[in-house]
């Protein structure tokens, strides 16, 4: 889909959209958050044909979510890191997680823990400023005035 | 990608992103949850080809996420609206919002409020049980045990 045209509109969640939309792109950020970093980590990982990772890594770069690194010279190698951006969309991608428990969870399933104390945790989404939880609040999304 | 792939792996982030693991998808859902139901509207709103929004449909009604109703019989005529699933993801897409706000957010953007109250609502991703903000929580993702 355009992601130019996503990336210039007025609704946030778009906005959001632009920069990681897609499952392949998702799924990459979930591994840099494992610990990988190279090309051939997240190839094996997901199972994902070379030309498309390349042009993922390429567009979450671009987007500021990874950062490239040369960590070798001779021969040349890339890695990719999580930047902030990156980093703060993990929350999101655990609520993803929970939310595929629920509705698509047959079987065993990863899950989020603490990493100190193996904790358990089960991420949902609330009101920053309530802390109500915001699938018992009845929303609605305004769109800014034009001008 | 290979949704079959996704759906049938052990982490519970694929499973979600096996339902709704595109802009599109992700974007019709919104739209939903502004209360659109009609093909037509869909369109209009999205500015989406008439072929990729019948995909995308037939997949979200297939995930069980949208139910597909006839409203009239002559002409023949279906709307589509949320069920369970597609409501609970809408938290999802509401702390899309705010990330999208923060790391593309240039401009004037949408936002959300409480339906009555017009109450500004900021979502953000928290532990269930502690009440603690994820981005604050060094996390480890834990696969299931093989057999």
């Amino acid at each position: 889909m355009d992601t130019d045209k996503l990336s210039s509109g007025t609704c946030a969640i778009s906005r959001g959209l632009a920069l990681v939309g897609d499952a392949w792109s998702a799924l990459i950020l979930r591994d840099a958050s494992l610990g990988m970093t190279q090309f051939d980590q997240f190839r094996t990982s997901l199972g994902i044909a070379p030309n498309i990772l390349s042009r993922r890594l390429k567009a979450l770069t671009e987007a500021g979510v990874l950062e490239k690194r040369r960590y070798s010279e001779r021969p040349p190698r890339d890695e990719y890191v999580l930047t902030q951006a990156g980093r703060d969309f993990l929350p999101i991608l655990a609520a993803m997680g929970e939310w595929g428990r629920r509705y698509n969870g047959t079987g065993k399933l990863s899950h989020l823990v603490v990493s100190e104390t193996g904790e358990r945790v089960r991420a949902t989404v609330v009101d920053e400023i309530s802390g109500r939880p915001l699938r018992d609040l009845p929303l609605r999304l305004v769109m800014p005035e034009a001008g």
